[in-house]
């Protein structure tokens, strides 16, 4: 980021850390810490900056995925999480919708207490390995029943990267239900700008005084700036050089990582 | 028909057929003819009008194909059918392309001719239960490894009736790896024109001598238009009734099935 100077580190009052490449590189094993990540998250608590977490992930409840954060040194608590299933649950709640859900095994408490019988919508998560041809053909079967199918997206990502490799994420589903089903999907999530603006709400800072920092160019950097935040792309997580090219979005600066996002950033303080 | 005259089924001298829908319902049981349409296919053959199926079928080689639909009382032979197997084979050797298949298992053998080591190009079929999370993310990976994506799918249709229910079909598939790589899929097989003149020098007649009869508004119906073909839209198969408020697509006619189809076009030869 020399090239562009420093001013995008000015006048911050909170951040808003995505989770998934940017504190911890996700997988089957449970995942590993990003080098410095932990210690970057401590130093931004000390710092006195507001910090919240403003993640996708839809393969756990917020109580897992927060104790999955801790036991990699990571000192967050539950309320400091912002995700999209609680987001989902309001909009079901104020819309009088009953969903089928397709998500992940770990995320079905979060909608423990939502009425699921006869289903007037569906809810799609970051399924995973639920992402069968038997589940996908079942929630097209509901929709395309319906007389105005209702899908409610968690997220538009089209991939994340695990210790394993490369995954679709929720998007590439979500587009593979609206073109059978002729319909266009309302994601709850990032980039929606309303779910960015709960962040900011929990985070309890202006957007002018918060800064996003993410690996994904469009959900990350491009929704946090729709939102009037600035916003930094780590180059880590599933960063790929052709994201500095992207013909639309353009991060305020690019960091190799958190560590040193948070070293520029306390700096200006 | 009758609102509309009978004048679309003058001057023919041939008729492509589409198969699942039209000669019969496709079902992991191996499928039932659609009442009255072995009988259609015997009087089109009596009447010396020339037939050819135009199928985007990708589960079976047309010589199992031609053997099921033989058990099933329809008197066809494997150069009658226009599949997109084999145009996709030709595509292949033309430029060079060596594609990872992911298919139905009943298809690989059409590529047995074909290179497939160190791939540079995914061909896409409907694979059924091969649409696996796992085969899904390794046709991902290798796409969004290579320089400039080549993804090649064996049809775009969105949906088809099987006798236990609607399913999924490959252009659902389709878009979601459009959507992960950001790279837009070559269509081989309906509504491709290509295709359709493929099917059409197969027959050996030309379009405006020519009547298409299909299921699928936009695959049967609009590509044969597109082609200078008339079409027709039977109500069977995966027909619904607001296909017929199509906002682009009008069928030159809707049958109630392929024997009514017959009978009009036989009575005004």
């Amino acid at each position: 980021m020399a090239e562009r100077g420093r001013g995008w580190a000015r006048a911050v009052r909170g951040l808003l850390l995505d989770v998934s490449g940017v504190l911890y590189d996700s997988g089957a094993d449970g995942g590993v810490p990003i080098a410095g990540s932990a210690e970057a998250v401590r130093r931004i608590k000390a710092s006195g900056l507001k910090l919240q977490l403003c993640t996708n992930e839809t393969q756990a409840t917020r109580e897992d995925f927060v104790r999955k954060l801790r036991a990699m040194g990571f000192d967050v608590s539950v309320a400091q999480v912002t995700a999209p299933a609680p987001a989902a649950c309001r909009l079901l709640r104020e819309r009088g919708l009953r969903p089928h859900l397709l998500v992940h095994d770990g995320l079905v408490p979060e909608f423990a207490e939502i009425d699921k019988t006869n289903p007037n919508c569906v809810v799609l998560g970051d399924a995973a390995e639920n992402f069968t041809y038997a589940n996908l053909n079942e929630a097209f079967r509901l929709l395309i029943g319906m007389e105005k199918p209702v899908l409610i997206s968690l997220g538009k990502g089209r991939y994340y990267k695990e210790t394993d490799g490369l995954k679709l994420d929720v998007g590439a589903y979500m587009k593979a239900l609206e073109y059978a089903c002729d319909v266009q999907a309302e994601v709850v999530g990032k980039p929606a700008k309303r779910f960015f603006e709960s962040a900011l709400a929990e985070l309890g800072v202006p957007a002018e005084q918060a800064i996003m920092i993410g690996d994904d160019i469009v959900s990350d950097v491009g929704g946090a700036q729709q939102c009037g935040m600035r916003a930094l792309q780590v180059r880590t997580g599933k960063y790929r050089p052709s994201d500095e090219n992207h013909p639309v979005v353009k991060p305020d600066a690019y960091v190799n990582n958190l560590a040193e996002a948070v070293d520029i950033i306390l700096q200006q303080l």
